[in-house]
């Protein structure tokens, strides 16, 4: 599990005071690039220079209780499930001032080729990092 | 069935050059904004001066075929289901070109007094326009 | 003058209830797509077949009056100076129910090969839609 | 001056591969947040609680070199200039790898109750913090 804590920012919430429900994926993906950090040259390189990414094919998400300005958010990022080409990534969220859950997200990905968007083989890198935070 | 049609917009792709996932939730707010039209006031009023809302408490989105700057989107709002106090909407997303499926979006919100976030009644006339386009 | 009217969105508000001060920005390149939408496969075509773009050297941005949700815009953009390879771009907004200016913004962009981000010679059909809405 | 290090989202960047133009307000407005980390409960509580906020008036964009996904920003926030009721803040964005200026915003803002927004007097630990940062 790879820990990443960040502030509600002041733009994140809509016209009914809350956090807006699409933002959830936003702070998921910067978790997910957080959890790559330890490739070489980190999410970054592997997207624009080896041409390989992580197009979302499901996202499911629920929602427990409502984020707010003035909130601290920390995320638990982990491997719910590894295959031969695709993943699962668990995104638990919490508040960190009291560790009340706001969100669980689960987030199918499929290791593809960006220049086609066709899938291909996990990078061993890739695989390691996936494994290593891979749930019991 | 209420359709909406709008083109991805410049900044709703990411670094890999195709709409970021989080973005279709984005897209389906609209479609429900829009979806309310028909109330008075629309969905803006509900929430400014009624103080009622639907907070998600789960979605789900099955991404099917990327979209890229440049495509339309047709969006087809429809209601999946309908409880006392919640809904399903369900929003089939649709390149406006040649009607490929981009993503299909199931989005369950609870009628809540947005002065407290807790559940409450739903008006009238918001159930009317859900049950006037409630799937068979 | 090319006009384009567009509803405020549910998560264009910031925590203080009013239009976030950095979405008048997206609000504006919305405005110049629709701009463009003269060019044979639109402001799309340009960026991503023919590599050719506007990326902005200097942005001004005055705000008159807050716009809330609910609120719907009027964008008025004409062509405030056309120069050999930039052009500034003037968005007048209003408020669509009262007329009421909300912000003008003046947006200096420079026509570049997006390969390299280098500047280069304006189209001929580009410089058709600048001179055709140049103010007087 | 005070000091703010972040990494440039995947989602930042537009369809032509740069960070979007109107993403340096977003940039500058976490800036600012930073900035006001010292009042007691941030600017968050000012906000929410106080219900004193700072409505942009004027935002002007330098833009100097173009940012892409895998850059890191380094954000240096000053007083320009101090008012009665107004401020004005400087954000120099530079690449955090070469020390490049990307971008220089002059953001003017208007001490305000943000119940009516309308101007109010400044309160003495906003004014603080502003005056420690004032540049010479």
């Amino acid at each position: 599990m790879i820990e990443l804590v960040r502030p509600v920012k002041f733009e994140d919430v809509d016209a009914a005071g809350i956090v807006f429900f699409g933002k959830y994926a936003s702070y998921a993906h910067e978790a997910m690039e957080h959890f790559f950090d330890g490739l070489d040259g980190g999410y970054a390189r592997l997207i624009l220079e080896r041409h390989v990414g992580f197009p979302a094919v499901h996202l499911d998400v629920r929602y427990a209780s409502p984020l707010r300005y003035g909130d601290t958010l920390r995320i638990e990022t982990s491997t719910a499930k590894l295959g031969n080409r695709s993943a699962v990534l668990r995104y638990r969220m919490k508040r960190a001032s009291d560790g009340v859950v706001c969100a669980e997200l689960l987030h199918t990905v499929v290791t593809s080729d960006l220049r086609t968007i066709q899938s291909c083989d996990m990078p061993d890198d890739v695989r390691a990092i996936f494994s290593a935070h891979l749930e019991a």
